[in-house]
């Protein structure tokens, strides 16, 4: 073996779970340490159909994110936004719900176009991270179709209605992911829990129940992660008994589950060999049963984002080197 | 007979027949003199699909020349528009022969939803006119779809390609309206020409041989208009023996039909009753065998497409009092 094939053994890949906002800036921190070596796979459950456009909410999220181009204030859509098209929409009477700006917009044109001509949504979100100067690699979880859905007090309604349209006031008594049973991990997603350079997966804080949960639906992409054997983490997206951003908490008590990062470790069920927790639930971890990594988890600034990510890859350079020692001893 | 229903029986309405920008200047003049009282039956042969997007060129420049939002210096597209979605377009390395601004794009998208949900573009652009604020009836040709093909020397290509991409360069060896022979005309055409109240059909000054003759070769189309029992008169788009815009007189080289109004006369083969001529080509159509008016035809300002609309309305109660005299004389 050549020293570039020794290299090329070595375990320097990163594959991260991640939906959108507060998962993203992890995947913000990570892709600033690793580059190349990280690869993103994304929710594709809030993906929908608006104004006949093919709309990937979480995937543009990490992509305007990881290119730097996130609007920050709105926590959505492009920094360097005009809303012309939206004026326009309005005066025409359509329905305005969804805020498209005009620079956004050139991103789901392109795409619904290449996706009726035949392109996978990976092939063409891999052209689209390259030309915004994306280094790291973006995965949509599945190419194909699974829609989350949020059974409610309200009714049934596809997750962008609930969390855009309704501002997720419906309480939810359920979430679906329709037509998970029919989707399968891409090739790109199994070469990459499938690579003897992985070094571990780690889930960013997103939403669990709507973030994760749907990346691990996909069947067998669960199994993907088990089999891979590298440390799984998780960075627990609970700080002090609430979540950061979103509906987290909101969901979490109207499922009936305590806002608790314990929570977010019994929701995975067996998946995972770490937790990274806020130092405010500390106490709360005590007596878990897998390894935990207490730090700042909040992530407000650029430092606080480059900080998270290093701790999470000394936390699972920490778990591997336990399992290899715990290995050679079972020899 | 009630005093309304006299009224009702009164011949107020015009029917245009339009292109693009220069017979739209015409149909401005018109419509506001007319206001509900004019129909513009506007060619579709340049619709066309683009990034998934329905395109219809002349409707739009019709839409937005009778609201007064169109880009006089551009001569296509709105007045107030901004260019960021092509933009990013660009940075995608999506194809951008074809700009569509900001605003502009509202009404493509929305076109495109609407008509793949089943809606006729009929009815699409009847809304969109009122939401607009026009009057006056904006009708496309037919539903069906008709494709002005250019052949040239440089090959076969869809008329936007050739008059947008490939700036008119090729030389045109024929004219071709694919799907012509499958279309046919509006229930909304139809009830237009045929409408009691019918004064007359004016053709505007568009290109005949790209704007005008895909609208005549609706099948049935034209057979409307000779049975109307109306004056039909067209504007003349040459003046001084050159098209005042576009490639009229370039294409009429390349076909061998000379640049005259005369030709034109020909072109539309005994449908005329009358022709508007410049005064600056009275002496070339003195012997012709239909009625002409010969005043200036360059729409420069306001007062020059108001003046000519009044002026063509003139004519064409000329023309129906000449006929109806000579009705009257034939009993």
């Amino acid at each position: 073996m050549t020293a570039t094939e020794k290299a090329d053994r070595k375990k320097t890949r990163i594959v991260a779970l991640c939906g959108g906002v507060g998962g993203a800036k992890l995947a913000l921190g990570l892709s600033r340490l690793l580059g190349s070596d990280l690869t993103v796979i994304v929710n594709t459950g809030d993906d929908f159909e608006h104004l006949g456009l093919q709309i990937s909410p979480d995937l543009d999220t990490v992509l305007y994110t990881l290119s730097g181009l996130a609007n920050r204030e709105l926590g959505w859509g492009r920094a360097d936004e005009s809303w012309n098209f939206m004026e326009v929409l309005r005066d025409l009477g359509s329905e305005t719900w969804f805020q498209l700006g005009d620079r956004d917009l050139a991103l789901h044109v392109q795409r619904t176009h290449q996706l009726k001509s035949g392109r996978s949504l990976t092939s063409f979100m891999a052209e689209v991270a390259n030309s915004f100067g994306i280094a790291a690699q973006i995965l949509p979880m599945t190419d194909d179709t699974m829609r989350t859905t949020v059974v409610t007090t309200d009714g049934v309604m596809p997750f962008q209605r609930y969390f855009v349209e309704r501002r997720c006031a419906p309480v939810v008594e359920k979430i679906v992911f329709d037509g998970a049973s029919g989707t399968k991990p891409t090739a790109q997603v199994t070469a990459a829990l499938n690579d003897p350079r992985l070094r571990a997966v780690v889930i960013c804080p997103s939403n669990p129940f709507l973030s994760i949960d749907p990346i691990l639906s996909v069947p067998g992409l669960r199994r993907l992660i088990e089999v891979a054997g590298v440390p799984v983490v998780a960075v627990s997206p609970i700080i002090g008994g609430k979540a950061v951003k979103g509906p987290t908490d909101k969901i979490m008590a109207e499922l009936g589950v305590p806002t608790t990062s314990r929570a977010i470790v019994e929701r995975y069920g067996g998946l995972l060999d770490g937790l990274v927790v806020d130092v405010a639930d500390g106490d709360e971890v005590a007596n878990l049963s897998i390894e935990t990594h207490i730090v700042p988890t909040l992530m407000k600034t650029e430092a606080d984002r480059d900080g998270l990510a290093r701790s999470v890859l000394d936390f699972v350079d920490r778990l591997s080197m336990a399992t290899g020692s715990r290995e050679v001893g079972c020899r």
